[in-house]
Formats: structure tokens, sequence, C-alpha cells
């Protein structure tokens, strides 16, 4: 169980496998977010058929609606949302601080209002594990303070110590075998913090490794050496899951740094306001170009919508504000960016990966590839493999 | 083309097969509403799978916004919406006077004022036919008024005179011959007037005639004669449809009085509020009670909701205001009335319609049947059939 198999390497970029509880799932993958129990608009017959791998589930929006105990009384997240395949949750400790009202941290956990009905609710690591444990995913998420951004380096050392005793308290009072709990990094973008993080986290010697407090409102040039820092200093054989990232771009250079596992709102998010994504960069609906285009909206993809609908089409659903725009733009954004992971996959797999991501930048940024991305291409093309 | 084979008889109520350029459909069929070009959240995929045959488009919705001319552009609604079906659509001429401001009728026509921009726009038998010939489908219906209730009995007649000069206009300007014109039958609940109309249409011998005028506000107990009454007097041999109807005991009682066709927004409108269509009556997912149902929303139903979705889970979206909410109750209710009529079907094919309505209705109303229903069925037990 949890056995992570990497099977191709090109530079720091890698495919390879790893193995479930509810199947095995190949990385580099994209995670698509179902906060409250769905991918908004999708069903999972729908996710299945776009190439979803494992589905992402948000423990503070499920404790507090419809409450743990409910799904675990439908045998878990694939019983209550009937999507068959493995689950990651978080941990719910990101959410606290982005959406709770009035929260208060100490030593013990956060308290916090809940931003739907104003009740008074503590969040603290042994009951993020108990929720997690009664949603029932495959991988869990030790639970952490992600401070914000800017923030003092005092506080984000004071944090990240925090987060490690936390991640201690997490790992000792969890039950299930079939759950693996994946530790995060923290320490913000200061290379000094990170690996203070890094030596209070891997002796835990945990399954898999994230890295968090990054995109949270930093500059690309900021935070793409802070991932290249941290993830070259994670175990090699263990998956490295970059959290809440990304767009297109920030999949490519993550993947070339050697990342993982990635998950992101933005594809159905976008899709909802009426965007599509293309190699050719974000494609606005909303405009009037679009209302007399017959043809679809990416002719290189092959979801259901650009099989079957012209842009003049989609266009038409989005200004009469019918359901099925958001639910075809998001279906299409979904498929879009597991595709280009799987593109990703097979450039590494015949190890012409920096050729075959130089080109798509060239593409995606109309030539104007920024300099942040072609650093974080350069730094992953360096081979100098952690043997841990 | 537009063959109607009648195959089985029982009482008044019968199952055909009625040819279309777009396929061949079994009556009696519930047709469901694409108003805008797309049933509201479910996909043409979907469509299929629910048993859906005929899809209705709304002439005045697309005239407005997209325009017809960029639906002809995709070939008409077939390649616009990409159900490869077939396609029936109105006249325009009820949403005129439901959804335009300002109407102004004359012998011409009617002016009106757009409900999306104000604009003035004018529309005729003559363009009615043209818009229809640009959509393309495979039914086509003619230019009418269909007079609010309650009305003056000699507006009624006046409009029912001039609707019968507009069919003969609309007759008259029809080029395309892989579209069936049908007549609508006029004269609101007063079987005079209804004689009337029958007398102006029926001489026009169209593939098919529409019982229009009804379920616009007068009681059940009103309007039930008057279909009987309609229905008995149009030619045994071609498709009778029933405008604008119904809800699943309008479906049944209909069937029985010898209606083939119906439509009606309530399946998928009433599937957005919440509720849910079942042989026990209109469930109300809004409650608390749903809320910790393991059990599917109908256990008789081979929808995707009702195979994979618990009631709890269904409730947890609508309370989260999730898409898929809205989505997954259209669905089920529109399985449950294609469901409805195939049973129906069946029935009549073992010449059980009687025994089977009866027994449909003591579940559905509770055992409280109200006399309009008994009543209908009655007077559809009665075989006297009519040959023209």
């Amino acid at each position: 169980m949890f056995e992570f198999d990497i099977q191709y390497r090109d530079g720091q970029a890698r495919v390879a496998t790893f193995q479930t509880p509810h199947g095995q799932v190949r990385t580099p993958m994209f995670m698509p977010v179902g906060t409250q129990g769905t991918v908004k608009g999708l069903s999972p017959q729908e996710l299945i058929e776009i190439g979803s791998q494992m589905i992402l589930g948000n423990t503070y929006h499920l404790m507090l609606r419809p409450g743990e105990q409910l799904v675990a009384a439908h045998g878990g997240l694939p019983g209550f949302t009937a999507y068959p395949g493995p689950f990651l949750t978080d941990s719910g400790g990101f959410q606290v601080m982005s959406l709770g009202h009035m929260r208060k941290i100490t030593e013990e956990g956060v308290t916090f209002k809940s931003h739907l009905d104003g009740s008074l609710v503590s969040l603290t690591p042994e009951r993020s594990i108990a929720v997690q444990e009664a949603l029932g995913a495959d991988v869990i998420m030790a639970f952490d303070e992600c401070p914000p951004y800017p923030a003092e380096r005092d506080y984000i050392r004071r944090s990240l110590e925090r987060t490690a005793r936390w991640l201690e308290r997490c790992y000792s009072v969890k039950t299930r075998e079939d759950q693996a709990l994946f530790a995060i990094v923290q320490g913000g973008i200061d290379p000094d913090l990170r690996q203070l993080s890094l030596d209070l986290t891997l002796p835990f010697q945990t399954p898999g490794f994230a890295i968090g407090g990054l995109a949270v409102g930093e500059s690309k040039e900021e935070m793409y050496p802070a991932v290249a820092f941290t993830a070259k200093r994670l175990p090699e054989g263990k998956p490295r899951y970059l959290m809440g990232v990304g767009h297109p771009e920030d999949l490519v250079a993550g993947i070339a740094l050697g990342i993982d596992m990635f998950d992101c709102v933005y594809p159905t998010r976008t899709g909802r306001f009426g965007y599509a994504l293309t190699d050719d960069g974000r494609l606005n609906m909303n405009g009037s170009a679009p209302r007399t285009q017959l043809q679809p909206l990416d002719p290189e993809c092959d979801c259901y919508a650009c099989r079957h609908y012209s842009r003049a089409y989609l266009a038409h659903l989005i200004r009469a504000e019918e359901m099925l725009a958001p639910r075809m733009l998001s279906l299409h954004n979904l498929r879009y960016l597991h595709r280009l992971v799987e593109r990703a996959r097979t450039a590494i797999m015949q190890g012409a990966f920096q050729a075959w991501a130089q080109a798509w930048a060239q593409r995606y940024f109309r030539g104007a590839v920024p300099g942040w991305f072609r650093q974080a291409l350069a730094t992953g093309a360096q081979v100098e493999i952690q043997t841990h």
C-alpha cells in the first residue's frame, strides 16, 4: 500500500505510480477540487472520462456541512460522492485561515467562527485526523498553519515549529492503516526557514510530503526558488505535493522541479467565469468574437464540449446564463490540465521534457516566456538526485 | 416521412410510431423543453441515456438570441445543440403573449418589445415559418394566438378565426418538405368554440394537430372536458399534441384521452427548485428529513442520480447550492416522466391501461384520486374510434 514507484526520470522531473487503497494513480497528476463533496458541476462519470485520478475534499467544509459522520455513514467520500477512485483530504488548516472569522491560534489548535452560521468551532490536530478518518480519503494531510503573505520572519518560524509539533500529534492519534498521512513543509519563501521546516518534518518519514505556504500572494519570482529549494531536499522516493497550485504554467514549471501532485480550484472557477484553457493561453468566451465562431473551444482537445460544441454555441449558453455553460467549461478546463500532465508524462518517458516544455511555453506565452519559468526549467534540468 | 403508425389501442389511448427525418419516435411521448437551445443543465448524451426522443426548441427565444441565422449556420438545431435526434419548434406565438412587452396583435401579426433589450420585434405567420425553417426542426408549429384565461367568448372566437387565417398563411409560405407543419386547435374551454376551431383547422389536413390554449390558468375540471372533446374529433391517424402539459397526472389523463405528445418545463423547473417526482407524489428535497436518508430519491428509478446518490447527498448539494443538485434533480424528473410514458405504453400494449392508470393514481394521489382524473379515465375507456 502507498508504494511510490518512479519509472522514468528526466532531470528532476519524474513519472511514477502511486498505489492507494482505491486504485493506482500515475504522477505527475492534477487533482480536481471537490470542496463540498462535488467537483462543481461535474459527475463522477465525467471525471473518470476526462482522466481524473485523485479527487480532493475539504475537511473544513465537510465537517461543517454535512458533518463527517454523515459522510462516514455512506462509507466515506467514495460512497457519499459516488466517485469510486482515490481521494485526498486537506487538514482544514488552510481554510480556517482563509474562511474562518475571528480565528484564534494557540498551541492547542485553532478556534474560529463558522462562515456558515457563525457558530464557534475548534480544530486541533487530533480533531482534524478524526474528521479525516471519518471522511475516509486515501491520503490525509497533517494539520498545519499556512501563514499569510507577507508575514514576519519570526512569526513564520514560530508557526512552522508549532506545525511540526502538530504533525507529531497528528501522527500519534492516527489509527487507520489504509490512509497515508502526508506532512506539510512550511517556511514561506525564505530558504533558512524552509530548511528548518524540512529538518523538523523529514524525520517523521511520512509516505509523502507536501509543500505548503506558497501561492498565497508572493510573486512567481519569489515562489519558484522556494519550490526548487524544497523539492530537491524532499525524499526522492516519495510523492511531492505542491498544494493549491496551479495554473497551466505552474504545472509545467512544477513538474520540471520534481513535483508529482497538484490541486487548484482554478480550472473550474475560471470555467464558471467563462474562460477556457488552451495551449494558446486563456480564451475569454465572454467577448463578442466567439459568438460567431463555428470551431470548437480547442480543436486539439478530446473533451465532450470540444467534440460536440462550437464556440458560438458555448458563448450563447454563457449569454443566456444556461447551466450547461459553466459545466462544459469546467469539464474542458479540467480535461486541459489532465491532458497537460499526460503530455508532460509522455515527454518525460521519452527523455524530451525540456524540449517539450520549452515549445509549450513559447506558444502559451506567445513568445514572451517569463524569466521565472525559464529559470524553473533550467533548475529542473540539473540532475543531482538526492538519495535518502 | 412523417408516417404515424398506430400499433396498439386501448380505449382512446394508443401506442404509435412517428417517423421523422431525424429518426422514429414512439408515442405517447414527453418532450423535454430546450428553451434556449439546451434542456437546462443536461447534455444531449444524458437526454439520450434517459430515453428522451424529441426535444422542443422555442422560436421566440432563439430568434432573439442567438438569432436563427447562427443556428442555421450550424445546420440547424441538431448541429447547434449536438442533440442528434428530432426536434419540434413552437411558433413563438405563446411566448410573445407571455414574455413580450407592449404587444400589439393585428391581422398582420404581433409586434412586441423583446424581453432582452426592449427592441421592437414583429412576428407574423410568414416570419415564424421562416425562422422555424432556419432552425430546422422536424416538426414546426403554425403561428397562433393563445388567448389568456379567462377571456371574453367573443375575443376567443375572433382570435381563433384569425389563427385559422394565420394557419393558411403559414401553410402557403412553407417551403421545406422535411418539416411537418402541425396546426393548433384553439377555442378555450367552450365546446362550441373548440368545434369552430376544429371546423376551420381540420380541412388543412396537416400531418399532426395540437391542442392549444389549455393549461393557462383554468381548473383541471374545466380543462379535461375540453381535451376530451377536442381529441376525439381530431383525425385518428395523426399525432395529437397537448401543448405545454404536463405534470405526471396530466400525462396519464391525457394518454387516456388519446393524446400522443406532451411538453412542459415542469420537470426541469421543479427539479431546480429541489423537488423530485416519484410514484408517491412530489418529494420535497429542501426539507430536513432527506438530509439523513441514505436511500435513493426513488428506488424504482434507473437514472444516474438514483443509481449513484443518496437523498442525504442530494439534500447536501441543495443546501450547499452546488450545481450538481439542479442537474441531477432535472435528470431524475425527466427520466421519471419518460418512464411514466413507457409504462403507459406497455400497459396499452397489454390492453391493461385502465387498470394500470387507476393503480398508479391510487398511489400517486394517496387514495384521494380527484374527480377530474377519474372522469378523464372513464371518458378514455369509451371506445368510439373516429375514422377520417
